[in-house]
């Protein structure tokens, strides 16, 4: 089985490199055994950025301040990345450890992937961790999974993440902490899929951090369709166009 | 070792099936290629609701509040679920990668199980994620777990979960986060074993919220015992009996 | 696959119980099948306590306190342990199926260790958990792992933390939270291998607490250097020399 897997994984990664100008892929194998990918009807979720207005009340400032209090940290700041897999980094590793012909709970996918500012003008670093596969949806034509990974910023540090990714629709998770300038954070991320699984966009709704976000991340976003790509300056991690010691 | 991971937990899974009146199952395979269940003699924790007062104080409500105010969001709720598995979500995965004739470290077992009300009256969603073997500790008849899921309401969002499950004890885990009306959650939630692996009953202390929590959740649980049951409309996700767009 | 990673597993935890003097092991397979442990050139991170002063200000006491307050558990609460592997715990189970023949993305490592006081004179518990690996990094000679775990500290409860594990240099995690005395804790961890993968030194800068901790925890620290050993007592888990009910 394992062996299958790491051919799936390997004829995928092949596949994936053969196929960068198509749009939409489902990892899915139809039928066990069956290697590669097939074109699927995920539809592209090229929505506009109008914010869920119960995530992100812009809070007022609080009367009883000071630098050690909460209250003052209960702000909200909203950013965007997009995390984009640019077919470099042997991600994912698909491990079809279910047995199943579709994808079924127990498989499990480690992923890593690049990391850019919702302008996409700059490399921040990578996301890293696992989606935990728990559910095929036939009728979406998408699957439900568990996910627990990071997002890497560099010197700045990282935010941790933990919640639900469905390949058929939006998605909230939660922010479960963070470390550098990301130390004490909580709140909510959106997640919205543009081509699966290779282009998702993110807007963190991100409180609990001291002071302010540095400008780089407070960037006007593009808004997020399947064609976006980072600029090649950003791609070629450029010095002017990659934060301080960002993450590869 | 993969092959004989899917038929165990093919096997398992048929076991279950034909299994529905006995209380009390190991799925701790008690040699290597024995396949099943045995009986086991996992206490069924029957316990009163009293509260551990360590863990539930009622906070007095502070005199420096404001909206944005975190020591507000610091209230803590409690409430309780229900977690069932009905044997219809081919769930729990069984990964026996640690090729061990016991549970040891290096098995897998994402999962995901039905979540109801405490009153076992409505449906509310599912669970998703995974449990980590840590030990098997034969003196205690059971394994120590390491588990990382949410617990997802549908509408209202999701709670995520990181910490110990115990099959031979109550354990208590951290809320490292939620969504929706969940969003900022953190703090405790207790969990009780009712009948292992199907029926956990879990005491959520939530603080971080804003506002309170809806009606529905703050119904009066039923006692845990190995007999629980959903309601039939419960269960068969009647529209009176499921919270809206309920998870499944 | 599982079968050779079972036996790489089992070759590795015999050759550890040979190798006890010796200071600095990789387990990353350097060619796939063979097995066993090649002496590495990890640099032992040997550096000094002096704290890094952005993640552990010692915030002033605010004027708006109550009980119920947040900006209260706003302080941060530094304390010190280490992580020690005896090899009796069966840990690390390396799961590697990626099928490389390096440490690749698709490898899983769960794993649990003793855990002690900074001072190293008293059993504290254990950790639990999985290491994701993310990416070797040849350049470097080392790895790149996502982690999810908890610290166990017997009847006082648990932390739990997600975030980067680097073999070639230290890193900072997220606190998810906690139960216990730990309930509502957040913050961040620094990670400094001693000697990888058998000892660890951590920092943590804990916010969120009700109250003091226990001055078990609060000893002055053992600076880190390859030689660190428990006490005797400690290691015999002496009543003495272990906290309440440690973890185990």
């Amino acid at each position: 089985m394992a062996a299958s897997s790491s051919l799936l994984s390997n004829a995928i990664s092949s596949s994936i490199k053969t196929c960068q100008k198509s749009k939409s892929f489902a990892f899915s194998p139809a039928k066990f055994g069956e290697v590669g990918f097939k074109s699927s009807g995920f539809s592209l979720t090229n929505k506009s950025l109008k914010s869920n207005s119960a995530n992100q009340q812009s809070f007022r400032s609080f009367t009883c301040r000071n630098s050690s209090d909460r209250s003052e940290n209960d702000k909200v700041h909203e950013f965007s990345v997009y995390e984009i897999n640019e077919r470099d980094r042997e991600s994912p590793a698909v491990l079809k450890l279910s047995k199943k012909p579709v994808f079924a709970l127990g498989d499990l996918i480690p992923f890593t992937n690049k990391l850019y500012t919702g302008d996409l003008e700059t490399r921040l670093g990578i996301t890293a961790g696992i989606c935990i596969l728990i559910q095929n949806k036939p009728e979406k034509n998408g699957d439900r999974y568990e996910a627990a990974y990071s997002m890497y910023f560099g010197d700045y540090g990282h935010i941790s993440i933990q919640g639900p990714y469905l390949t058929y629709d939006e998605s909230y998770l939660s922010i479960t902490g963070g470390s550098g300038i990301f130390e004490g954070a909580y709140g909510q991320v959106k997640l919205q899929q543009i081509v699966y699984p290779f282009k998702i966009f993110y807007t963190l709704y991100l409180k609990g951090i001291k002071g302010d976000l540095p400008k780089v991340l407070l960037c006007k976003p593009v808004e997020p369709h399947p064609g976006v790509e980072p600029s090649p300056a950003a791609k070629a991690t450029l010095p002017e166009a990659a934060i301080p010691n960002f993450t590869d």
